[in-house]
């Protein structure tokens, strides 16, 4: 197999952000507003126009890539373990998704952990999701979409829309979710320091921020233990290198064995959210490429 | 999602075809016999050539079709529990399959047990191998592909001609795997009577032919247990329907784990080794045509 060359400058970069050891980590509010600037920093494509909007009472941004249809839509649920990340931090993976689907992106700013535990995000998503419906998006119009913790959140307000008895989407494209909050995968150990971005000990504080001693097991909070049957297709992206690689293989098992249509890429080298690194990464272009085509079918 | 009509035609064919309640089951020569009698009746691409040769010592069929690249090759691993099938049961799914890629087919007539058990299979396979490569077939030109048994044995003789220092096959396609024969996975008792096909007293009682008293363990009996990395890239096809869908799970994880590529597709309402009847099914044709861009890509 062809080392990826460009996976390994990758590493290094994010190797020189950690902070020096022995160094205090960030506040908070520091760490998502690097999360922010960084996001911020990485170009747009060209026309594509971003607007703040609120919806059912949740701050999002909607983004319009030039050219794209404005009646098909990927509802974008951002990456950051519950406690951070932002429309703002992933506003260019999210235009680039939409610019390869050929729609437009709400992404939402839902409220997050510890000011806001669980189950303030799946509401604000489900609110968002709701809007669109009010808006006269149909369902079939409709992927949802999310990295990390908003991947996991993809799958959980999915279970929260159907409980709702709302009409389903097109499909969903997980990357690299955290779909089970028990941690509880084998993943964890078979990885390990491969891993460069997610620590079980970083996981396990995370979940503790979002659950505020509620059930990791709910499948609103760890949707894998959620009933599948009747879902939408799903594409799901993983990287190798990734500690949360068991999170998808066990969401696709959960899923597939309800009967639901699962396409499962397992990509070699590949880190976690390597997608949202696209301007570095031909692999994340290619990532993005292929759920493009997979975003315009299930729309079709 | 749209119910698949011909699907429901095909499980009334299956039932019809059991034998009736209280009935003695088929000898084993019988149902070999049956099973050659049923693929050679499904019509083969118009202008495919079929080949009886003998590669290695070991008997085989050697299948091109119509305007087929001879210097790329499907070597094909048919299923039947390693208790049967053969190069005829299988003989138009390797044909259709081929004609997909853009190659011939080397279908392997590997010995069966209980006559002859593990690790003939696997040194049958290995043979047919190490003779392509003796015929100058390059590893990247070839493809191992095979489906049930055929497909854990795939997997199987993939570790062992690694295990032997032979240059490895571009990719690995297992339809519906047979991977581990500890029979360890969740789907067994999920998906249940869904199966039409597959029951897991059967498969013990297979894999207490096969393995004869030996370790099901080995990872050339269930290649899950094997060292996956530097493995070549995989497209595995399981249906929803499936007991054995836990086998393709675990094969993701396990070679996704170790760095391999892997892409697992989950057909909803599909059964085992669909893609065999793809003369009454149109997601068998389907499963055929995204299995040939799959190879072809990875022979380019």
């Amino acid at each position: 197999m062809a080392k990826d060359l460009e996976i390994d400058g990758l590493r290094a970069l994010l190797k020189a952000r950690q902070p020096a050891p022995g160094a205090p980590p960030p506040s908070r509010e520091d760490a998502r507003a690097a999360a922010d600037a960084w996001g911020l920093s990485v170009p747009l494509p060209e026309g594509c126009v971003v607007e703040e909007i609120t919806v059912g009472g949740v701050p999002c941004e909607l983004v319009t890539p030039k050219g794209a249809a404005t009646d098909k839509v990927i509802l974008y649920l951002h990456g950051g373990g519950y406690v951070g990340g932002s429309p703002r931090s992933h506003r260019q993976l999210g235009a680039k998704l939409a610019e390869a689907a050929g729609t437009v992106a709400l992404s939402v700013d839902y409220r997050l952990a510890p000011e806001h535990p669980f189950p303030a995000a799946v509401e604000d998503a489900l609110s968002a999701y709701r809007w669109l419906l009010d808006k006269g998006f149909e369902g079939s119009r409709i992927i949802i979409s999310g990295d990390s913790a908003g991947g996991g959140l993809t799958v959980a307000v999915t279970h929260a829309l159907r409980a709702a008895g709302l009409p389903q989407p097109a499909g969903l494209y997980p990357i690299s979710p955290w779909a089970d909050l028990t941690q509880s995968g084998a993943a964890y150990a078979a990885v390990g320091e491969r891993d460069p971005m997610i620590t079980k000990a970083g996981l396990d504080m995370m979940a503790g921020f979002y659950l505020a001693g509620q059930d990791a097991a709910h499948p609103h909070a760890s949707p894998v233990t959620g009933a599948f049957a009747g879902f939408p297709p799903m594409l799901i992206h993983v990287g190798s290198e990734e500690q949360l690689l068991s999170d998808s293989t066990l969401l696709a098992e959960r899923a597939g064995v309800a009967g639901v249509e699962v396409r499962l890429e397992i990509w070699p080298e590949m880190i976690h959210v390597w997608p949202v690194f696209n301007s570095y990464l031909g692999a994340g272009k290619r990532a993005i490429e292929v759920a493009g085509a997979w975003m315009r079918e299930k729309l079709a």
